[in-house]
């Protein structure tokens, strides 16, 4: 059943139409009458994503969404298009089942028509009714409240509501981001590479063996869209472009992996930014607590305003450096992480930085945990505040999804999600003729019996603050080195590009042991699960030896990467290698 | 007329008291009641300020104001005392004409003690009844809002109402910041030394004759507080420390000068800040208007982010600079403004980042500017972030006005607020051994009948965004080079240090050309100016010759001196080795 009053849509011009093809102009209309009208639809109506991103170019402005919500599945559609943005434009129609007559004859502006033509595309390509997450009424309606809060100028005097809710992430409706994504995988069709994840790593390999090799190609996900980790969208009830599963800045120093990341000439355009972040840090002095929020990683301005120096020069702060580390032990070198940090920063910025957030990440004291956990720990002689060094830094313009789904967006590659790769594993061993598996390794080798690797995970809160015009940190990222609170960090998104919404989205980040049912995060890096690895990949290279699969990734790997284009574009150069000879 | 609700206050344990000296503990009492209370008072009365600050040292917390509220002027008296902080206390009294006794018999919790007697020696000192200024209904409600707002959690998702006041700087309280100040000369007296401002120039001067020559020192200013154009208060409505008169960082390349502001035991601790800023550039791109957020001034990631660049080291962006450089004409070098940005930055950074500001600050164009205005603009050939390069950088822990009454509290120096030399020059001039004039020199020579100098002035406009607790600007102060707004900056007061308060306040700047009523802030640079200014110093050094006056400072030099201290120490130091004769 359909509710007919929301047969309706509204945009910036004031005109409330009939969806059903007659128009009538109601310029008075106000949104919160929209609000309220669209409160009167049942709510309890299953929610189904069109597995389509409206094409970010044809739209003026970035920020976009699209549901449908199904009466009967595919027979009977209410879909609402809301295309949130910088205040410009808030769309909302339910359409019956003819939807595609029904949008050509109704939706005529000039700028909507793109992105309806995509959406009946998107609508038509609905291969499945699978039944994805439920959205919830309030969502909807902080979306209204967003806009509207555009529409009354915050400096009228006027007074909005400042309120904060706090949720867990996996209340987030999560589109897949590829607008051909399938739900299913053709049985009928035979493979020359079938890619297991549809993050960096499969979508790098996927990308070039079609379009270098000319392959046919299958990516396959678990879950139900595309860009693994990486993966964002933009949030439903603030409007801001975030990730899912943490932030990600893209970095590299080599101009092979940049070029390749910018060359495809269908995804938007990357813009530079330098990641950059503060710490919170938390102490007693004389007496009473204080608090200093400093660059992290430390550099000269983290020192001297801890420590109340006036280090000026990259000399000057190697020589400080030299005078406050602590050697370790010459016969046995540094044994453990605690050592290896105090030989680095010294006894103070170890323990104002390093201790308690080590312990918080691994829930293991430093010196119970290898040297090499913090062999790496960056200081910085000058007054560079970024976080990463490399000469390429950027962001994806238009996020990180659309630039994943222009590079799988090829005739040669089918995309399948919410798909687990061992449902179906003898399938594809048949008609695969080469496997790039990018999932967890000790999951691939389940059957052997062996122990699991230990991984971390990451446990989100999320906190809307709605009504919020500015920033809620000092940086876009804010790290907790101190044990006064159980984050590791937190995440502004909206710093990243400085996108402009009235409200604003703190992720804040727990770290905890990776369980059965947690997404695996970070390897744990001590002397079991290395060795344990190394068996695990004995049995890898077994396999790999027969040149009918390949382990690549973050999770097959056993290894954060920190660029993981950099080894999957060297590998996928082996790769091609391989296939240029097939070619030939 | 006393309300007799007001005579109460209530303080964190939730007692709430008759202010007559019997105490009754109503446990449950809420602010909002409290605040209830308040308004059921005559809002009409007039407001006198108390001319004393709550001693810093003795107090919890920082934050602290303190009114009074005659009925009939000193006879019936009721007292505010209100301490803001991190929550922690909030405090209303309200009493009458036996103010002392009163504060000695019902006040007792420890914490309050030391203020109630500064609060009581003040009263006592008080000795004219000159009225201040009014003090809005509204501003005290405010208070108590900020302050209920702490004891809701934000996160108990209750909602709090996020509204935005503007107005102009003219609004505020200023109390005087120094709890010893007079308001009127004392005729009797004689002076080895009288400081015309205590701006910076003044005090420093009065200091170093007082401690070092052990002089007897006067120090008049014609505004009603301490501190020069560097005067900071508490901001009544939004707990936030923040100037009256533009955003002041303290910077030295010279360690005396470090020293120098550092020495005295009584003042409070500075703080190492680097101050940073970035600025908000709009312009067209691909047809679409696009805004980046960048540093300033122009570092290497402000130049790669603007232009899609990847500078990376020092040597790259120096070539990259000469690859764009326009150099000025060799026969006549730069004539002017325009030309010598563009042999300095080239000409897409001059039209992004210098050419609308400059007609902002200057309303002239640039070409019709002297090109000694951007003969120093910066470019920063590394990552560096920091608005400034000297070694030392630093905020006063407690505000500068703090510094300042501790630099000024000392038994042989006299302060006089709100007095005007021109009032009492001829007595002065009698009395005064010496006299160290800070203030504009145009002033000095009026009677001179010569043209007055050009200045341009600041129009401040604040925007106090009430219940939002994180930041409005990216940066603590953003820039507007373009021409899209009048605003040449905005200052976000409560990012210096990173109080924390529920509210915050951005205070605009706009540039005008200052008359007669205005405040001086900028000299303008133009050859008229010069030439004119140059005739002014021919008198002024025709006076100095005397031995009798010298003018110093930011006005009576016209020039902005970046730091006053520098230069004032070192003409102090040439006066010590008169003075130390002297005594000698
Ligand atoms: C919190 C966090 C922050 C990071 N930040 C950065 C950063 O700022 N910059 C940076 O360069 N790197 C960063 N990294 C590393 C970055 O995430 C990796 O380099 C990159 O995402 C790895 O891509 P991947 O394809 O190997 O793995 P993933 O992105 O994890 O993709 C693997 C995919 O495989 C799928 N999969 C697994 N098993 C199966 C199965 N059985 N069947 C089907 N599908 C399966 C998963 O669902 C997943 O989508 C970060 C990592 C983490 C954890
Ligand atoms: C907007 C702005 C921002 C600045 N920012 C910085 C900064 O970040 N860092 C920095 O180092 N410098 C900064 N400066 C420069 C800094 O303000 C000066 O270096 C310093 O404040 C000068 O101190 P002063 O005592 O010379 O002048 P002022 O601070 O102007 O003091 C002069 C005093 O004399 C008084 N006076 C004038 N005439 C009379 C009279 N007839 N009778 C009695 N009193 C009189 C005035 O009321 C005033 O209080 C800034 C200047 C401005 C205008």
């Amino acid at each position: 059943m359909i509710c007919s009053i929301c047969r309706r849509f509204w945009d910036r011009r004031g005109s409330y139409r009939e969806a059903a093809g007659r128009s009538t102009s109601v310029t008075e209309q106000t949104i919160d009458q929209i609000e309220a009208d669209y409160d009167r639809c049942n709510p309890k109506q299953a929610t189904l994503f069109v597995r389509k991103s409206v094409s970010y170019q044809t739209l003026p402005t970035p920020h976009h969404c699209h549901r449908v919500i199904p009466g009967t599945m595919l027979s009977s559609l209410m879909v609402k298009i809301s295309v949130l943005s910088m205040g410009t434009l808030c769309l909302f129609s339910s359409i019956h089942s003819n939807l595609p007559s029904y949008i050509k004859a109704d939706i005529a502006a000039p700028v909507l028509e793109p992105a309806v033509n995509n959406l009946r595309r998107s609508t038509l390509a609905l291969t499945d009714g699978r039944r994805e997450q439920q959205e919830s009424p309030a969502s909807l309606r902080s979306q209204v409240t967003a806009d509207a809060m555009k529409y009354k100028s915050t400096h009228s005097g006027e007074s909005l509501s400042y309120r904060v809710e706090i949720s867990d992430s996996s209340e987030n409706v999560l589109p897949s981001g590829f607008s051909k994504a399938m739900y299913q995988i053709d049985k009928s069709k035979r493979y020359d590479t079938c890619a297991i994840g549809a993050g960096l790593s499969g979508t790098v390999f996927a990308e070039r063996s079609a379009n270098v090799l000319g392959e046919d190609v299958l990516v396959i996900d678990a879950r139900p869209h595309i860009g693994g980790n990486c993966y964002d969208f933009w949030d439903q009830k603030t409007g801001i472009l975030r990730n899912q599963y943490g932030s990600h800045l893209f970095h590299t120093k080599m101009k092979h992996v940049w070029d390749y990341v910018t060359s495809n000439p269908n995804a938007p355009d990357w813009k530079r930014w330098y990641h950059y972040k503060f710490g919170e840090i938390h102490r007693d002095q004389k007496g009473s607590k204080k608090v200093d929020y400093v660059p992290i990683p430390p550099n000269i301005m983290t020192v001297n305003r801890l420590l109340d120096l006036d280090i000026q020069t990259p000399e000057e702060m190697d020589e400080w450096l030299k005078t406050v580390q602590i050697p370790c032990p010459e016969e046995t070198g540094c044994v453990n992480a605690e050592q290896m940090a105090k030989s680095r920063v010294g006894e103070e910025l170890y323990k104002l930085i390093f201790e308690g957030y080590t312990i918080k990440q691994w829930e293991k004291h430093p010196r119970d945990l290898d040297a090499s956990v913090t062999a790496r720990i960056p200081v910085v002689s000058s007054f560079d505040p970024r976080y990463f060094s490399d000469k390429w830094q950027a962001l994806p313009g238009e996020g990180y999804t659309a630039w994943f789904a222009a590079m799988l967006d090829h005739p040669n590659i089918d995309v399948v999600l919410s798909t687990d790769f061992f449902d179906h594993k003898s399938h594809l061993e048949q008609v695969c003729d080469r496997i790039i598996y990018t999932g967890p390794i000790d999951r691939y080798f389940e059957q052997e019996g062996m122990e699991k690797l230990e991984y971390r995970g990451i446990k989100f809160t999320e906190e809307r603050h709605f009504n919020h015009p500015g920033y809620l940190l000092p940086t876009p990222v804010l790290n907790y080195p101190g044990l006064e609170t159980n984050y590791t960090r937190s995440i502004e998104y909206k710093q990243y590009l400085h996108r402009p919404s009235p409200h604003t989205l703190v992720v804040r980040e727990e770290s905890y042991s990776a369980g059965s049912d947690g997404d695996p995060y970070y390897p744990v890096p001590n002397q079991r699960n290395r060795e344990l690895y190394a068996k695990y990949q004995v049995l890898a290279e077994k396999l790999e030896a027969t040149g009918r699969i390949q382990f690549v990734g973050r999770l097959a790997n056993y290894k954060a990467i920190d660029n993981a284009l950099k080894l999957f574009d060297e590998t996928a150069e082996a790769r091609l290698a391989r296939g240029r000879k097939k070619i030939q």
